[in-house]
């Protein structure tokens, strides 16, 4: 039974996709010992939220994981560099989110306008430059215009407040067509919430698919145990999402924990309470993972994708990501065609071990093909029945081994060419 | 100065692309040794060349290669083996291909309607089984009705003539909107003519990028030495193409040298003429390639990525292909948007070594970014003509090594999404 609430846009924007959430609330729950805000800086379109600041009590934990690329970003750099060194003892920390500009591939400059947003944010919050955890997203290439930030750092720490949540989710956002958000509560003792938030909706794929998540707890848990179960989370719920097979240059999650609820804190994974925080957190995590393919660009379908059978956990893994990038795959998944041969072409291209007459194919409960080709029970109307589906949901079984895993994708569509061939000029 | 002419289609399809070729002639060359012929079996559609046969003579040498997919078809499967333990001394061989149906994932039925077919082909043409190179080109996973080409045979025997290389090239064609061959002529002591055809348009990408390729020559060159030869020059031609990051199940290339020329056999890689013979046959193949992106499912532009620079020959590859198969990347070039912080992210995403500082970014002459951000000399107009041609070079210099490669693609387009959102239903 999950507890697992989503939040809502205040105001549904006209372009959001067909798989949009549709229940939820319209706030997130305030987390004793972050507070935060948001403004319209203009950094690339006015009247619209584009910063958003958190402040994290002194004493808290801070966990992350980043994009792996070659050409990250001067803020990605930097959240690694601060977080390696993390001490929450010393003092508070902070997290600067700006959308509209990536300050990606901006050379020296860009590191100057980070360090400058990092040097700014603490003195006016009153922490140390190296506890602020920075993030930019947008427009790659383009120099930041940090000073419309710097303007508005008075105001963003003059405004902080425990349930603002819904305004920094809605800071951070870009291509996205609506927010995304998820909290739930559990018991380690003492009551306990956790609220996260993220956005992405292109240049989604691992490694990290999400471009920006945080989330935050009042549980008390020490750094080293929260960032191995976010680490552990994050492969199966953000590394397991790919919309296009691109990846960010600013791909970020910073989690952090006050502290606050009054429980002794989890000093260990082998703690029976580190399991059951684990399995909360899994569910905000594999929840806004959803919620960023769901806003796929262009997306019209969600698509599960469960390899098992394989030889390997990770190569189910591979097998899983393989199908689900495939532009045949997902153009015949927006044509509602239940073409499964081109899921077998998406397993054999995948370079990982396969035997042609092991492998079975099935559309939901529909068995499609096994032993090497078409099941005899197979009817092509009751795979072109299942396709209708807004969620749809493909197994398949290697029948060589134990390992699984499960993928989740979008179609590809006449929306996300729209999208993507005039975004910047 | 290369003598390398195209063939081009004797009736144009109404829906050819808008980079197919507009010079060349409407027949291949005979080849002393090789005869073809082709027919409308009907496959899968009626009123269309669909199967095509090549006797190759007594004494010729042979050379393949295929898809490394691990669901590679029946067919596929055949010509391995059968290649493994040629000998072209013993007799005579031959190539059967039809289109319309790929027999590939379709079972022990299957791998039964391919041995039947080779079978019933040597049998028409007095040539060993094992002599017999057959493919099949089509959907996935349906059976083949071999009978529909077996009662062909006999007519496909009594029709072989030299100079049907346009009829063979035609009958193999599926989606592919022009009929793509080319061929040269060469001084080897004897005039020597090399002459290929292709098909291809989507699911195109290494490892092998074209799904069909046949060539001939009468060259006189030891199988192994031919072999080396075409295994070299494919790494740098068909596996340095790509449309959709797709691989087929069924991608072959086969080629015959018949040794009819009047010249004393090659039999070293060592020998002069070999390194004559490979340029001329680098030609036609890295053509035959242009042409298959250039037939790129909805593709209205041809990009030539150059990669230098690289840690490796296979980095810059690798780099080359991540750039190729960027869906980001390839929508920028739909829409003529020099959107090269998109490349940026491709390069990062690659896993391959590079320096954001040391990396250097050009389309066609115009130098876009280097030491990790912008060229001041760069201006957006100037990028966004260059977007406006047909034929767009990108050269990436990552400045950290020797290492380089070129990779060919094409734009994704709503054309891609419009072909392949309704393929087989």
């Amino acid at each position: 039974m999950t507890t697992l609430t989503r939040l809502l846009p205040q105001t549904p924007k006209a372009n959001a996709g067909p798989l949009a959430p549709t229940t939820g609330v319209t706030t997130l729950p305030a987390i004793d010992g972050v507070r935060l805000s948001a403004t319209m800086a203009g950094v690339r379109y006015a009247n619209r939220l584009d910063v958003m600041l958190a402040e994290i009590c002194t004493g808290a934990s801070i966990a992350g994981v980043f994009t792996k690329s070659s050409t990250r970003s001067a803020p990605v750099l930097m959240c690694q560099d601060h977080l390696a060194k993390f001490d929450g003892s010393t003092g508070p920390a902070a997290i600067l989110v700006n959308s509209g500009n990536s300050n990606a591939f901006t050379g020296k400059n860009g590191f100057d306008s980070t360090r400058t947003l990092a040097e700014r944010t603490a003195a006016a919050l009153g922490c140390a430059p190296d506890h602020v955890f920075p993030a930019s997203t947008g427009v790659i290439g383009e120099p930041l215009p940090h000073e419309r930030i710097t303007a508005k750092l008075d105001e963003l720490v003059t405004n902080l407040r425990p349930d603002a949540g819904a305004d920094a989710a809605a800071a951070i956002m870009t291509t996205d067509t609506y927010v995304k958000g998820a909290f739930t509560t559990l018991d380690l003792g003492a009551p306990v919430t956790i609220s996260g938030f993220a956005k992405g909706s292109g240049m989604i794929a691992p490694d990290m698919a999400t471009m920006l998540v945080y989330m935050f707890t009042d549980a008390a848990i020490a750094q080293p145990v929260l960032q191995q179960i976010v680490s552990e989370l994050n492969i199966r719920t953000f590394n397991a999402i790919t919309v296009d097979g691109d990846t960010s240059t600013s791909d970020s999650l910073v989690m952090a924990a006050t502290g606050r609820a009054a429980m002794d804190r989890i000093d260990s994974r082998d703690d029976p309470r580190a399991e059951q925080f684990a399995v909360a957190l899994g569910e905000i995590m594999r929840d806004l993972a959803h919620q960023v393919v769901r806003d796929g660009e262009g997306a019209t379908k969600f698509v599960a994708i469960n390899v098992t059978g394989a030889a390997s956990d990770s190569s189910a893994h591979t097998i899983g990501l393989s199908i689900a990038n495939s532009p045949l795959v997902k153009t015949a998944i927006a044509g509602e065609d239940p073409n499964w041969g081109r899921i077998v072409m998406a397993v054999g291209k995948s370079g990982e071990p396969a035997d042609r007459d092991a492998l079975s194919i099935r559309f939901g409960h529909v068995l499609v093909a096994e032993n090497g080709w078409v099941s005899p029970s197979y009817k092509e109307a009751d795979g072109a029945a299942l396709m209708k589906e807004q969620d749809i949901e493909i197994n398949v079984d290697l029948g060589i081994g134990g390992g699984q895993a499960t993928v989740w994708t979008c179609d590809l569509t006449h929306g996300y060419i729209t999208i993507n061939a005039d975004y910047r000029s």
